[in-house]
């Protein structure tokens, strides 16, 4: 992954370089609705935002890739579907309710694509659907329906920041990132902050494009692309059931340069996937896994995953404590339980650029114990505040930095590498998901 | 595993029980010593127990299996060598430090049972040591050797409480499981509560008989026994580099019915397992999740692992919200990661009794809802009291109830099944290990 360069002073700073990043590619107009609902399962009032992407004129070069949970939302059913659709006019979204496994679900996706085409001249086939939230309710069909005008007569083609802004849950601020290219540029939105250990795909990730690459080079691009951005974060190691990344272009400026293309493609999905997890629910610490030297990539890739999901030294991060002795447990379990004959005879771990294990023993002194505390804490994105009505809540809704704990393990037996990025364990992140719904 | 039954009011109560489980069997002796020291990796003190289990004979009749870690501590290795020797008359086991890749660790392993030998006339190699603790840290040999002594002086064949409580850490309260069989018994105890999830053993359990079976047999019911013990416990997901699980017999008792030694082997290694979860860190809820009707054990194995490590079902557990959601949507990432061909068309997926997912969607109402949270509360342990000087820690050092938060995922598609214990996800589990060093 790229490096970012993201440190604020405060929500303003944050939001005025949101604006900055947030011209829609020419083609595309978006809008919102926010309206208030009682859901059936639980009878108490929520509120729910309508986001909808509109294209000028319908388009058939798009991509879409959707998560491989077995029990796939039905946007996602539906979305698969669209793949086949001649060309897409509408992305409808809704936060709140996530509709995956409802009685009716599909229907109930299907007749909101059909009531959106109806108000925008399209087919229910030329709409995509996507819904995040909650999962085992069902929509509120009947009130989605009521707000529709309202996200429709919003519709404006100059910023993508209302749709930015309207497709998020526990997100602590908006994600746009963009990627100019001669006239034209590609743009993407994120929404995600737990349930985030992507198989395929981040939650709902939106990329725009006015770039013309016909479908079949789309999905192959983005296909390529996913495996080193959103394939390769985990904050809770869990997969939603409603991960999906669109890439959508309105052809609308020729493309002089694929290579030029590919490379801004993978530059904001890698930004966007960065950004999900330094926002991600209770993250305090950004962790970031470079495994180098090992014979294959999937087993850098398994490698990482497993050391930012690792419960024990998630924790310590958290504490600032240097518990390195529980990063090389990590190590070894993954090791241990998948292929006992890794050769780890010139494995060296660095954490923060300082070597703290290497020829098969820990290189540790008093000395290398404050160097590793001091990285900790300087890679900090905030100080965790006394809980109010036994509640931790983000001390931000700003990135204040691009700063990382780096770690490096070097198996130094081969010429594969990959880059794995995930959060420490908080007990804001505990605060988050003991009281979600409630 | 067995239903167990243990619910006490308080400390005492608790205690007075264990005094009453803990007989040892013939043959054996126990002591300790305690002792302060000084780490030389960050000198500030610190103290370590030392527990001596000795033989009055020196036995052929030993069984142990150890951690797969791929970076097993010093005593692991060490132990695996002792399995070739001809008998075994002593255990050496520390806490505070688990001697794991230090410098010259294994080295120091052998000079500390050499120095046990030489107190009680045995040989180095008819000592098996064992430790546990930081990993990372070297032991403080000299200090060690210097309290060995005292531990001598304290051994005495009435009771294995000084073992069960000299070799705990975070544990909350000592764990001792027992089966009288004629005029023999077998007695266990564990030690454990945090990087949980064994791959062929837990922590540091040691198991005493004075039922004569040969080394060949204990090694392999020992085997046979600890997959559906300790192997189906996960508390936070993490392999310890130290797992260790010791089955030694005095031969003093001569067995006649082989079957019943292996059922009562089966019940303690299951109590144990179950009691190390009770106990587990931060461990306000136990989860049992039981898969039934699957194709194959290994799958279902694998499966109920998924849900008791799924941290954000885990939170809602805390939370004692029925999310029922996160549930089905670890089953779904498990599946959709594993083997996405799996017939999930006859699921089922009741919790507290209460069927809350079947023919492919949820079944829930308001009633529901509220039966589901009931089951949550009722489970719970302690209730989790406000943070003091911004730590959390558990209200009880006792286990008040043997209640699980049950949950049963009928697969519908074949004969097999299998039973995972694990805890739920909190604050005290986050204090616990983001402070656990220091």
């Amino acid at each position: 992954m790229p490096s970012t360069s993201l440190h604020f002073s405060d929500r303003s700073s944050h939001r005025a370089w949101l604006a900055s990043q947030a011209k829609l590619p020419a083609g595309f107009r978006v809008g919102s609705s926010r309206f208030d609902f009682v859901p059936q399962e639980a009878p108490k009032p929520a509120k729910m935002t309508l986001t909808l992407i509109a294209l000028d004129k319908p388009t058939p070069d798009f991509a879409a890739v959707f998560t491989k949970n077995a029990f796939p939302g039905a946007p996602v059913i539906v979305g698969r579907k669209r793949l086949e659709s001649e060309n897409l006019g509408a992305i409808i979204i809704n936060n709140k309710i996530s509709n995956v496994c409802a009685p009716g679900g599909e229907a109930a996706s299907e007749s909101l694509c059909a009531e959106v085409g109806k108000l925008l001249g399209l087919k229910a086939e030329q709409v995509l659907p996507s819904s995040t939230g909650v999962i085992g309710w069902g929509l509120p069909i009947q009130a989605m329906k009521e707000a529709l005008p309202r996200a429709l007569t919003t519709l404006e083609s100059g910023s993508i920041l209302p749709a930015a802004e309207g497709i998020v849950t526990t997100d602590l601020y908006p994600k746009i990132r963009r990627f100019d290219l001669g006239k034209g540029s590609i743009v993407g939105i994120a929404k995600g902050a737990g349930m985030i250990e992507p198989n395929l795909a981040t939650m709902l990730v939106y990329i725009l494009t006015d770039i013309a690459l016909p479908r079949s080079e789309l999905r192959e691009l983005l296909r390529e692309v996913v495996t080193d951005s959103f394939n390769s974060i985990s904050i809770d190691s869990d997969t939603s059931t409603s991960d999906t990344v669109v890439l959508i272009s309105s052809g609308l400026v020729a493309c002089e340069d694929r290579e030029a293309f590919k490379r801004g493609l993978k530059q904001v999905c890698c930004d966007l996937a960065e950004d999900v997890v330094r926002n991600g629910e209770g993250v305090r610490h950004v962790i970031k896994v470079s495994v180098t030297r090992a014979k294959d990539h999937s087993f850098a890739h398994a490698l990482g995953k497993t050391i930012v999901n690792a419960p024990l030294f998630k924790c310590a991060v958290a504490g600032n404590d240097a518990n390195v002795g529980r990063l090389i447990q990590a190590i070894g379990k993954y090791v241990g339980a998948s292929d006992q004959k890794t050769d780890l005879s010139k494995l060296e771990v660095r954490l923060g650029g300082i070597t703290i294990f290497h020829g098969g023993v820990f290189q540790l002194d008093p000395l290398k114990e404050k160097a590793l505390s001091s990285h900790l804490v300087g890679a900090e994105l905030y100080q965790s505040a006394p809980p109010k009505d036994g509640v931790f809540t983000a001390a931000i809704d700003y990135p204040p930095h691009e700063k990382c704990v780096e770690i490096t393990i070097d198996l130094g037996t081969g010429t594969e590498a990959a880059t794995i990025f995930g959060g420490d364990l908080t007990h804001e992140y505990v605060s988050e998901n003991a009281d979600y719904r409630s």
